[in-house]
Formats: C-alpha cells, sequence, structure tokens
C-alpha cells in the first residue's frame, strides 16, 4: 500500500472515530443544550449522500466511513431530542 | 456532469456547511459545555490528513472541502478554549 493511502486510512478513521467522544459525552451527561441539531441533520444527509454516492462508485472505504460515521450522528440526534 | 458525481458535489457541500450553524451557535451563546474538545480535535487531525492527502492526489474537491471544514472546526475549538 502507497505511503498516500495509508494516510487516507488514518484520515478516515480519524474523521469517523472523531464522534465517538461526543457520543459519549451526550450519553454521560444527558445534556445536548450546546449541540445544534441543524448541523447534525444537515451532516446526516450528507453523510447519506455520500453512501449513496460510495455505493455507486464501488468504493469500499467511502461506503463503510460513511455508513459508521452516519451511525454515530444518528445517534447524536436521538439524544439531542431525548434530553432537549 | 454525470449525475453520481453532481451527488458527490451535493455531499461535499452538505458535510462542510454543516458546521457553520454549529459555529454560529456557539457564537451567539458562548456557551461550550456539551462539546466535546476530543472530537474536533481528532476530526481536525483527521481533516488537515484528508487535505494532505487531496493535494498529493491532486483532488481539488477533496483539498477544498478539507480547507473549509477544517477551518469550521478550528473555529469551534477557538470557541471551545475560549469559553470553556
Amino acid at each position: 500500500m502507497q505511503t498516500i493511502e495509508i494516510i487516507g486510512l488514518i484520515a478516515a478513521m480519524l474523521t469517523t472515530g472523531a464522534f465517538v467522544p461526543q457520543v459519549y459525552k451526550v450519553f454521560k451527561s444527558k445534556s445536548t443544550t450546546d449541540i445544534s441539531l441543524t448541523m447534525y441533520t444537515v451532516l446526516f444527509i450528507g453523510l447519506m449522500l455520500w453512501l449513496l454516492y460510495g455505493i455507486q462508485k464501488e468504493s469500499f472505504p467511502i461506503i463503510l466511513a460513511n455508513a459508521i460515521t452516519g451511525l454515530l450522528v444518528a445517534a447524536v440526534i436521538i439524544l439531542k431530542l431525548k434530553y432537549k
């Protein structure tokens, strides 16, 4: 694997994994006042379009990264609606 | 332009633009308690690696999307550190 492909893979893991501590924080604190529902809603729609793009392009990394990020973002939305 | 490329373009605009309402919300409320600094820090590092990936691959959409998202995420980090 080329160095640049490894960088891309690490980039994908970080931009997906980044949402884990936010989900954990909200899950623990049950407080979501400062979190923008608009941000997470627009982000979710965008991620689902990326997923569609990945499926069409038959790109497994794009499909995987956006599916997982989509689940984490959906979790934030659900917690936001639950604890608003 | 193919339909799938237009979908990719809309996806990029949404996943980048999503951060605007979060920056605006924090800027207005000056409150960042519920926002995970870990999330935004990891996300920023990931976005900078995507930027590097885009530069290496000479992909203008990847460069542009990640540069703008990087600026917005950096703004959230600065506001988080300012109003903690």
